[in-house]
């Protein structure tokens, strides 16, 4: 069965638990962004419920960076990436940042670190 | 920046936090599967580890299939595909009898069943 | 020692962790239709508490109720009681729709469908 | 509808979430001597995964003791029940004794407590 | 290296997990109090965001306590502090006391009492 | 009151929850370290237990850590101390490490880690 939308996810071996996917930072951070796009338009109550599920998502954003980052990349890879460090710091930094408004510029900022992420770790795969 | 493995999350917008992906279950249960590919070369302690953690994947897997089904889904959709609610019942079984034993062929199986939900999933995206 | 109110509960046996009781969704749900009860007369931090605490306790709630549907349940429940899926998916959908609102009816209706699943249960124990 | 085990939930009304019922502590004590009994009639794999299930029931019946004896009682019911400190004590740690053995003495010994506790709780309601 | 600030963590022998520290309540604590500082001068959002993490942090509290209570201490340790029940549950009331009000006077009651129990968990630490 | 051992909590003040301190993940890794020290002691149902707990507290580490890298440490911060982003790289892969093992070289090396992390943390509180 083919499916368009899920692709093959990447396996990483030398651990029990060796399944590793920026794909679930971007899911988050993307829940992020779309909670910011719809605040004005809530009423009270639901603004309310966007600013906790907003805090929750970009927590989870937070945990999914940082597990790759520790769990899956290695000193090769940051051999090859040395800026590695610096994009991972930043983007666990505008995670936090997104929490404390709604502005969606911030929301966008953060998908794109999450996408320059993603792209490095594609890099790490083909090699 | 073209990302090859990160296609666009669906989006589903009459919800505060409206993002839903099947990839969230796919990939916890792709862990489930290498765990048990990995289990009988694993030494004692880690044995143990490997139960953990499978343990808590499958308890992933089912988390993110259950919102799916509750969240995701609407009336519509089953009408359209009245399997549904079996698909989801099934599945989530299938992940707790994946916690049981760590025979390859039961993790595949659980794959198989997200892949199908995730084919429906595409589908009332398409509609 | 005799207790009136805390029955016995219902063990089922051919899982390692075989107790079911769908009392566990009915309290967080009967906490959900008391929070709704003194909203309107909170103080400002203690109203936006109240949100705060609705929405973890209707998280609870679909907790509860998914559990019992995948774990608790088996086909030929099903047979007997072929509503079952739907009572499911409408009772988790209602814990979801009763996070948006204060309206106490949201709330009662909530109970009363914990309250329908939970005369299933109870039927397929005598039986 | 009659609900013949599903006893009418405790509302303590000073709090916004003002729900307290011992049932929840004894629903997973009943869990942790469930595990305990079939622990022996386990193959390798799922006596594992009863000792990480007993873990987790275990810390909830702690847990639910605690938000208890913390939440919902009140300096006039310690007056009339003057061990009441001592009987939450003595529950918690019990609950933390079960978690290193499969004994079921000390499984029924938890229950007991629970159930000692529940009488009183029975007791504040009906003053 | 001598550290002027981490100070020598107490060890606890007689069980596989035996490290106690009243620290960990304090820090919580601490952070109740700072937020409660703050609050005046948050935006909109940013009060909401120190709501829900006040929330967090208090429950921390009661969490780190409650472990300290029933797995710490011992009946020797009450025979010499009879009030031990009585410090802790004070403290956990008054965590829960302090989700609902902004007074800095509250927060720091809370305080005050964990550093009651600190000093007698430090008694009990030379004894 | 003078407690000896609850040094003063440094506090961190531009956000809603600033208070931070290296203690919270030297607790979790000493005990990491004390599991591992009674590791051979205990009897088969304790060591798969003390394995769990070692997960746990292993995972807390890192999470400690982790909130400490990204939250706490300011660019000017990095500019001091240029090893940063390698220091918390390596403690908490060492954190992740120490699950895999009962070696207590393993627990020590993740201990002095964390101290040299809280030296520069000290250094920047005095700055």
């Amino acid at each position: 069965m083919k499916l368009p939308f899920i692709k093959p996810v990447y396996a990483h071996c030398d651990l029990p638990c060796g399944v590793y996917d920026p794909a679930q930072a971007r899911i988050e951070a993307q829940s992020v962004y779309e909670i910011m796009k719809k605040y004005d338009g809530l009423d009270e109550m639901n603004k309310l419920r966007a600013v906790i599920i907003k805090e929750q998502r970009a927590d989870l954003v937070k945990q999914h960076l940082w597990v790759l980052w520790t769990d899956y990349f290695k000193p090769e890879h940051l051999d090859k990436h040395p800026n590695l460090h610096e994009l991972f710091w930043q983007a666990t930094k505008q995670a936090g940042a997104c929490k404390k408004t709604t502005d969606q510029a911030e929301g966008q900022k953060l998908l794109d670190q999450i996408d320059e992420i993603a792209t490095i770790f594609a890099a790490t795969k083909k090699a």
